[in-house]
């Protein structure tokens, strides 16, 4: 029952399980793009593939076309020009249900086999990727490149290692002896046959088409699965080139392509809610706003449907030894991707008459000005800044910090910059406005962007106490405390804990509260209302397949 | 972190471990009612225990109790005459919560531990158990034994070790060490607690609320929730001394014992609706009708919610060498437990100008004379027959054979039987009614009860088709087919498959298409309606705690 596929990844699978198992530092794709480890040329030659995909139809053959659909705008302003087919939904699923007994009855190993070798097949490209993942997302290109291929391709490894880890434990056979004491024992054979769930459908964001998207893209593949990737209208070319790459793969293993295949739709039409409900989609993995996320676990009942949603990601300071360094690390989280990560810091709760720290103690707007000064040194130079920054992802960011100004008391405005190489981009650096605790019902919600709040608060107490509700109602993926109180510590890893949000703690380095790393990470906890489900564990895979059994006597 | 019931029961799961990984046969309780066995005077004293508990409050002290409730009647004709607590919601709950915080942070080896103490004690008790089973479903008392005793200990334990094999692969800590290039490599220490979902809620049935009910309990329990065990109305005894057990256990080894807690109910009213939508409840295990359990998944949006539901189970007859040995172990299905089990067959289907038999071909008639026969010797002898009949659970049974009589041609009359020892007891013996494939509307309805159609079909093509329908739109947790021809035997692989439904193939001896063996058999399979979950595999138990992280630099 083994492919050669399999064999060929086994080491590669042997370690991502040996990672998994440990949960330390491990990587399967480098994360420099250095030529040293991608080969000379190779960033040249991505780059001159992604040029030549701009302006024409995307290459891809798909079952049911009729059209074409695209009409994405590079946040570092212009036009990409690339047009997909656009496809019928019932010849689509003629197609799949086509393409799937032979998938399903090719069995586990021929899953995992060829999932890893897309995923190794789209590491290859990932210089091109990281340019699809930039003109779509607006991430700076280091960004694109790391955390748009290297990570997110360890993130679809990590998929696959926990469904592989699931599978293998369920043995094909078994032999069933019952003794009947004196009698001859009952002997039957039993054989456990895996059953993927059906059709698969992977919605894709708008920030992190590939991160967000290849665990749950893996997750139902390795696990039998066929799977319709419905990229945002805004970020279809990198899922795009990825279900490329998959097609080669499996036809290139003498499966119908048609196991992975691509929805590209226009903005604002019902494509998302007319797929998740089709009775042949029995998994719906999905990263995008709270009303959709919500809509989709609500309605799309006949599915398993796993979901990152928003939330409000929060920081308590406490007390520090390092002011210094706590306001280098938080001004990065702040700046980093313009804060437009779904896990970036968002309020910022101070006691109101200030904080311990190595210097003595700060007051409350020393604390913010420490901040706000980090944030400007970050953001001083502009082509460093742009690095860092990227670029505004929508207009709806830039509109919110508009409106963010009338919140409160600015502390620190968000800057309009100019990117040397991009002049049309919309570049903007982080804002902190000051609130009260008593706020709630502006900090509480969502602003999605490069907003951040720096709230006072009558003390830590409070402090935690608004963390932990905000977590429990209203949703978290990160929690970040600094305290050089170890009591503190504790109750905050208390609050982490019953709300279930992924705490850090004094992060004054280069780890920032923002990054989740693969194998070692869980993203999302499925404990609070950001998530119903974590990138990854056991249950984001178990629940992707069945098993069933025959059986009948051993012939004697 | 190890607990002492851990330690002291590590030998008994890990061959529990040893008997997932390889699903064979394997069984802790042993299934033998023999003194050789459970001792001289375990089944007396068993029995005396049980006596005691007739006609008075049930000994259990819960939190919010004000006044009693239980109206339990064997179905051997006695009220039990035993009452129960009557709870306050809000006064459980709130007793709920005070307990949790304790029990979630004594960690998985603690609630690991606990689970397998309170079923090795729950085996003690083993004969007064069996008595309470049987005279809360009508099972015959070695069935109420065997089935209500160590097979349901097996299961609740086949749970637990499922539980621990997930638990136990999330490392409690980990060190993550990126390497930086030339410079020192970035290092943090990663923590991950094992969080549980919060309440969980098992509604237990009438016919099988051990068997049934220890799986989603155990899972739950083992996994750090607390647990609300809800039985039916005529079902409360066997789970209220499984309670107080769990309570007993819960205490001595430190813990609140409002971790574990009854709520006992009258027929009728809205206490399952009411408790599976609090929103502390966040995993619910269900069995019983479809209404019920559809309704639960629709509604209890709050929870994880676990149901097995109704079916309709399949024999597809197509040929065989030994008919007389299809005919009695058929027959035997049909009688076991009066048909009262949610695998018996309903539907036989044969092609209707007969089968291929070692004897040469015999009619539709002669197929089904032949079954008719086999169950007439079966239940010839009364005192005999009632130990494989049991007792009518309840009057729709009963009133549901007099139903079927006028559904076609009666082949084979349900007959009323008197039970030796307790005159007062409804029994009634399997009938078989005559359809025609086109009857669908019929027979494609769940009949509960030894009510069973033998179903004429154009040949086993259509019988193939029928099932694979049946399985996919109705449910069904069992499928048995006969035949001498591999290909056909290849063909119902591929309906089960296709459908999810567990197959049994040319059961001629002394295993029977009704049972599911622990540790070997998977029980339902949760692909198609008759159940979302499978008795016991991985998704039954991931989705039932989360894992949250901290993280730290290293102090070096």
């Amino acid at each position: 029952m083994s492919h050669p596929l399999f064999e060929r990844h086994k080491p590669l699978l042997d370690q991502a399980l040996a990672a998994i198992a440990s949960r330390g530092y491990w990587s399967a794709f480098p994360e420099s793009p250095s030529p040293k480890v991608y080969g000379e040329g190779a960033a040249e030659a991505g780059k001159a593939a992604f040029d030549a995909l701009m302006n024409a139809p995307f290459p891809i053959q798909l079952p049911g076309s009729h059209g074409t659909i695209g009409a994405e705008v590079s946040p570092y302003g212009f036009a990409l020009g690339v047009t997909y087919p656009k496809v019928d939904f019932d010849q689509l699923f003629a197609a799949i249900a086509k393409a799937e007994p032979a998938w399903r009855k090719a069995g586990p190993e021929a899953w995992i086999g060829v999932s890893l070798e897309i995923l190794t097949r789209i590491n290859k490209r990932s210089f091109e990727i990281a340019h699809a993942v930039m003109h779509t997302t607006g991430q700076a290109f280091v960004m694109s490149f790391q955390a748009g291929c290297p990570h997110a391709q360890d993130r679809g490894l990590e998929a696959i290692a926990y469904a592989w880890d699931e599978l293998r434990r369920i043995p094909a056979k078994a032999s069933w002896e019952k003794p009947q004491g004196k009698n001859e024992p009952l002997k039957m054979e039993k054989y456990y046959r895996i059953m993927p769930r059906g059709v698969a459908l992977v919605i894709g964001c708008n920030t992190f088409p590939t991160w967000n998207g290849y665990p749950g893209m893996f997750a139902s593949l390795a696990t039998g699965n066929a799977v319709i990737v419905k990229p945002h209208p805004n970020a279809i070319l990198p899922l795009a080139i990825t279900v490329q790459i998959a097609r080669e793969v499996l036809a290139e293993a003498g499966f119908d392509p048609n196991i992975v295949t691509l929805v590209a739709h226009a903005d604002g039409d019902d494509t998302a809610q007319r797929l998740a409900l089709r009775p042949e989609v029995k998994l719906i993995d999905f990263t995008g706003s709270t009303a959709n996320g919500d809509w989709l676990e609500k309605n799309a009942r006949q599915a398993q449907v796993y979901t990152e949603k928003a939330g409000v990601n929060q920081i308590i300071l406490d007390s520090a030894d390092d002011i210094k360094g706590v306001a280098r690390n938080v001004a990065f989280s702040l700046a980093l991707y313009t804060g437009q990560m779904c896990t970036a810091p968002q309020n910022i709760y101070i006691p109101r008459d200030g904080i311990v720290t190595a210097e003595g103690r700060l007051s409350f707007d020393q604390v913010a000005g420490a901040l706000a000064e980090s944030v400007r040194k970050l953001v001083g130079d502009p082509a460093r800044a742009v690095e860092i920054l990227g670029a505004v992802v929508n207009d709806g960011v830039a509109k919110r910090i508009d409106t963010a100004r009338a919140l409160g008391n600015v502390v620190l405005d968000s800057q309009a910059l100019v990117h040397p190489q991009f002049p049309e981009a919309t570049i903007r650096t982080p804002m902190l406005v000051k609130l009260d605790a008593s706020d709630g019902r502006t900090y509480l919600e969502e602003w999605f962007g490069p907003i951040a709040f720096v709230i006072a608060t009558d003390g830590t107490r409070q402090s935690l106490d608004i963390a932990r509700r905000a977590v429990k109602n209203h949703g978290a993926l990160t929690l970040s405390v600094y305290s050089t109180d170890s009591k503190v510590i504790e109750e905050a890893i208390a609050v982490a804990e019953d709300t279930g949000v992924a705490l850090s703690i004094n992060l004054t380095g280069a780890v920032f509260v923002n990054q989740s790393a693969a194998f070692s990470d869980f993203h999302g906890t499925g404990a609070n209302p950001a998530a119903n489900a974590s990138l990854t564990d056991a249950a984001f895979v178990a629940n992707r397949f069945r098993v069933v059994q025959h059986r009948m006597h051993v012939n004697s």
